[in-house]
């Protein structure tokens, strides 16, 4: 793993290849080994009535994180795809930035397996999340 | 399960309860004995780079066929509240209006589970979905 | 998908490969075109006080249904592995044989995707599964 | 949480519920805020071929685990039920003692999730799990 990505490396790859606003604000906070932790800035857009964070915000979130610590460490190939997802809801969000901090539970040649938690920022998380991508043969 | 709701009243409270753009443009296609089918219009914004439909325009689905099979069959109650959500990626989504048809795997006291069909229409599945909602107590 | 082994073929594949008593047991009911069903005969070692079916119980059955189709549909090839099953508990199992059904979902190059209902003959499932297998390359 | 049970009490209440000769080897490690390990000592019983630890086996040792840490937290009540539970295989697991330790995510009123690595003793993770148990009303 010592050919890890840097976190604005990977923030500009996002960017250049999700083209839209709300992927435009992602920032990658860091990255390191096995982690890589996402922020995106608060926006009204992302609110459910009751003023809690919507769902496929937080999911929005969790992909994107996966997603940036794949990349990290397995650099720029034609990419990997999501396979499965699994969220457990743990409570309402709050109406603030949200942080993602995805984790690598296994790095093989066929498929990575992580972990994510996210939630507003400074706060328990809100959604803990499991999933995997499909990686591309060499 | 004879005091269902219409898909007419479902779709009036699911616009009431989240007047976000999206969410006003769902329409509720059918409410039956343990399913309910709804629609979301084609929009530029669903998509992501490739032409596809995002992960979370699919989530946004999913959620809201959930809610909406569980609001037909338990009725306009202080509400349930997702509990968890497992995703499987079987193909890329084509643009076009996205179908997601829910149905009813167990509704308890305390528990309603759901499996979820979502994709293009006329098209395959992009996505099977399994979850659950927690229940109000009486 | 017209190179199907027989329901025959793979319950002769699954006891040469699993020489347990309980897999020993197992039969393999039926395959057919994208589904294979599998059965458990009833034993009292499956059983967990209250006199249902243990978790373990039907977490095999899930497995080895999930086993039984991609096998019939893949062949004898150096052998898929599990990769992620999520499993929903809609209700107690009954102490009766177990019937497992699993369909294929997704049928890739690198990802099988499937789902099963498992639960005790003639009553509705216990358990509502979703799993997916990791393929060898060619 | 000033109330937990002990890491012995808990185990004494397992091997009373579940008086089958596996649950009578499990093993309560240790009980704390928000956590608890078990310990399943290794038996030739538990292998597949190939001389790793079976699937059922290492289900059992997660639905054990989640049971254990919600015990110790909840009490002695008319007893909680699995309600979903989503597991990724990381790697094949050698034969050894199992252990397995649970994490509460969540501890609301109506649903309690966690999350559970498990694996042989002194290795690596073979299985992360998620999964959430539905507690009865006071």
């Amino acid at each position: 793993m010592d050919n890890l990505l840097s976190a604005e490396r990977v923030e500009a790859i996002i960017h250049a290849g999700l083209p839209e606003a709300e992927a435009i604000r992602v920032r990658v906070e860091s990255v390191g080994n096995g982690q890589a932790s996402i922020r995106i800035p608060f926006s009204p857009r992302m609110l459910r009535p009751g003023e809690r964070v919507s769902g496929p915000t937080l999911f929005a979130a969790i992909d994107t994180a996966m997603y940036a610590v794949v990349l990290a460490h397995i650099g720029e190939k034609p990419m990997a795809v999501t396979s499965d997802i699994n969220l457990h809801f743990l409570r309402a969000c709050a109406p603030r930035d949200i942080i993602a901090e995805a984790r690598i539970l296994k790095l093989g040649k066929r498929l990575a397996v992580m972990s994510v938690s996210v939630g507003a920022v400074d706060e328990p998380p809100a959604v803990h999340a499991t999933g995997s991508y499909s990686l591309p043969p060499d």
